[in-house]
């Protein structure tokens, strides 16, 4: 296999990074450093093209521009996935057959990213710019521009939609493939790719996808790289993933908005009643209060029980970092809450705030809700859950809004729309001799301790890998804890990107003998 | 005082309409029908200007537009009544000197209206684009153009900002005094106009108007035309007014958004955090538990309380009406619940709803709270007693956004912001000789019942007007009901604006022996 030469450029290699670890790690961290240049600016343009779900010609640009940068690498059969159902968001595949090889990898990112709210980004950050910045902009980190020539340090950040969720991902995996390509390392396995588009959109076709290409996605692992590091800063390797699921919620008050002063305490406050609605939720010790809602769940096994106790404590540093000194669940570490089921609201809405705010009573009030769940859970369960609590709140629950027979009927009113995108959560065993091979690569890149997760806090329908390819799975995740995935200002540190090629160069060339 | 003959056009004396009551009733009927095209033409030319307290030139362009409109109809004395303070929205005088009256009336209406949201009104309809529609937009009313020629169905309305709240108002005390003046009945109290620019943002330079031009404003009575009449439909007077304060609440959590399964159910939520302080507020019957909160109430006298008892109940047709079945104050009539103090959220908020909710932790949720007042409140008392209750909740109550300090040491943050826009009920004696001759006007323009309302559900700082000027106030109001007021797509029914007109004029030209 030939490297095309436009990609080798002369190594300007920064000797204090050189430090490490197994001689492929060292290699494959000459590469990158002496082609910084070309990554960066190849993944700055990668983000400059929109990846929400409610814009399909920029998911499918995006799906046009991770097929180029395949093929420029040297990688075969690479074709999108297209389910069967029209509108859904293709996945791209495309694979490198290794001769001897007895096992395949898959490596698994995606490119789809959260919807964005150009408003409540940095003034001056806009979600498909990608900007260069010295720090967290949070932490002083001031704009410079893309250096032509230049190093980039490692502590610099970009900023744009994608950035660390998940197009890091994509990034790494591919340029990962080709520094062992140009280090002239042959993988130990053959390696698939499979990048989905719908990820942030629940994966609402990803059954279907996996069902379709079952023999094009036969592998013996997949390598999930998506969310961040542990907050510590350490590498981890996650076991599982929580599951996901939501719920829409409008309690409807008056037809029409109403003067405050001549309806106020007679007419219903939709804002209120969503208010009592939604604290009756949780009680003091934010625990939720939603009739067998912590039922269902498996425990840990022992030696997940003996991980989770060696996960650094993150609690005072977040606490510290976040600007927080109380805790939602009075008594549960941050390791603990994510192995427990979750309801958290995403936000709310009524009548209006600030300069448009008026002396009315507004005719509905709306929340979203995330349950996040953990092994055992079922997502319609869970969410079914919720909804005999708002009945047992003597709401009447419908799915539209209130018919005028309905509002003579029924005092209180709330149309539920359950999330049609939700998951369960998943889990690998520690045990498996593959999983064992995983956890040795991530190590061998590293000095430090390598954090074994036992459960990622993020969502990933890692069980429908599980139920359509009976695939087993492991999460080995690279962006910054501060990323502000799924937000405004999502960012990735360059050092996690840089560790992330490395990790995944590790695993494409895992010992497997 | 000759009338311009461009405004003399031929009658077109719709018989069925004048069946009524008094002679001047009847006559000022007769005058407002025939130049309905004109009158229509002039107010929806005034609706079409712009009046939010953001936009001073447009309010400066109101106030003009009035000025000019007094001057038309032979209005003396015409001027701005410009507080010292810079920035302030001045109100606009004139005056008509009546030979041998002994007696002064003064006409009240304000010309500023209530904050837009464009994006909430009906689709077909824009704030500031006056149209005419045959019925109620959501009883299946449709557009239609303005007549050119023909005649206007007095069941037709028309949709704009300030409508009814309160350009109706000073178009009725416009056309009022030109209907009688055309008609050439004398006024029998000497007539002055006061339009006041700053009502919606709660009447902060009235009392610098008031001190400044005491001698000016001087006289036996003020007469408040703004609010709705009766939802009954009949005509009312209201002998005081609810008071009014607010306090914008905004519950800080985590400095930076957060992903909902990395931390959900670790990390604060503010908006569930608002939702368990808001539902605090309230009991389950619908009662504030504020501490004190209904302290301090001045009960309604005999009179009043008869009166009270006397104004029909419109709980079944308002219920029917709003589509509720539920009130919020359990066993507490509407007429009740207007002569107690109340709380209403006007807006919440936190993360996002809809097409741009994501599975973030927000890090902020707010919320905007009006406190409605009766006689014996203060309104800075009453703003103190929420503070405090904020405070039992274990909120370290704040004026700006947290330190971080703040955010080390205190569990729960709240920035609390007091509106400095507040101001006291008041209510006036029913048994005063001048408020008895009201009455009588009134009754005498209608045949059927006059609500004698003691308390107002709508808010005017009429304590300014006592405190000083030791004047007497009566309001009487004159929109429908179901008008839409200080939300989106305000309207004002044809019918309501003739009806005001009559009622204006009987005053104007009520006995005074």
């Amino acid at each position: 296999m030939k490297i095309k030469s436009t990609i080798l450029l002369p190594a300007l290699i920064a000797v204090q990074f050189i430090s490490a670890q197994s001689p492929l790690v060292n290699k494959v961290k000459a590469y990158t450093q002496s082609n910084q240049r070309r990554i960066i600016s190849e993944f700055a343009d990668f983000l400059a093209i929109p990846n929400v779900a409610k814009d399909p010609a920029g998911l499918q640009k995006n799906a046009s521009f991770i097929m180029e940068a395949m093929k420029k690498r040297g990688i075969e059969n690479i074709q999108l996935l297209t389910p069967h159902t029209a509108g859904a968001v293709p996945a791209v595949y495309g694979e490198v057959l290794v001769p001897g090889a007895k096992q395949t990898l898959i490596f698994y990112a995606h490119y789809d990213g959260q919807p964005v709210n150009p408003a409540q980004w940095a003034k001056e950050l806009s979600p498909f710019e990608p900007k260069l910045y010295t720090g967290a902009i949070d932490k002083n980190g001031s704009s410079i521009p893309f250096p032509p020539n230049g190093m980039y340090l490692p502590e610099w950040r970009i900023y744009a939609r994608g950035a660390s969720d998940d197009k890091a991902g994509v990034t790494a995996i591919l340029n990962a493939y080709e520094a062992i390509k140009a280090s002239g390392v042959q993988p130990s396995f053959n390696l698939k790719f499979f990048f989905e588009g719908e990820e942030e959109a629940g994966s609402v076709h990803l059954d279907e996808i996996l069902a379709q290409y079952r023999s094009l996605l036969r592998s013996d692992l997949w390598i999930i790289c998506d969310g961040p590091v542990h907050q510590s800063g350490k590498k981890q390797i996650a076991f599982g993933v929580r599951g996901d699921a939501h719920l829409d919620l409008t309690v409807y008050a008056s037809k029409r908005p109403l003067h405050s002063g001549h309806y106020g305490n007679w007419a219903p406050n939709p804002a209120m009643m969503l208010a009592k609605l939604l604290a009756s939720m949780k009680d003091e010790k934010g625990r939720v209060t939603v009739k067998g809602f912590y039922d269902d769940v498996i425990p840990l096994t022992p030696a997940e029980r003996k991980a989770l106790n060696e996960v650094p404590s993150m609690d005072e540093q977040m606490k510290n970092e976040l600007g927080i000194s109380r805790v939602e669940m009075t008594g549960v570490s941050l390791n603990e809450a994510i192995n427990l089921p979750s309801l958290n609201i995403n936000g709310m809405q009524s009548g209006n705030v600030g300069i448009l705010a008026s002396n009315q009573i507004p005719t509905y009030a709306t929340a979203v809700i995330d349950l996040r769940l953990v092994l055992g859970n079922d997502w319609k369960r869970q969410q079914q859950k919720l909804i005999d609590h708002i009945k047992a709140q003597d709401y009447f629950v419908t799915d539209h809004e209130p018919t005028d027979e309905e509002r003579k009927k029924y005092g209180r009113l709330i149309k539920v729309i359950p999330g049609l995108d939700g998951y369960n959560a998943q889990r690998t065993s520690m045990e498996l001799p593959i999983i064992k091979k995983v956890i040795a690569a991530v190590i061998s890149t590293k000095n430090g301790q390598v954090v074994l997760q036992p459960t990622m806090g993020g969502s990933l329908p890692l069980f429908l890998f599980e139920k359509y390819l009976q695939a087993t799975t492991i999460t080995v995740p690279i962006a910054n804890h501060d990323n502000n995935q799924h937000a405004e200002n999502e960012n990735i540190r360059l050092r996690n990107l840089w560790d992330g090629i490395e990790t995944m160069a590790a695993l494409m060339t895992m010992k497997n003998e």
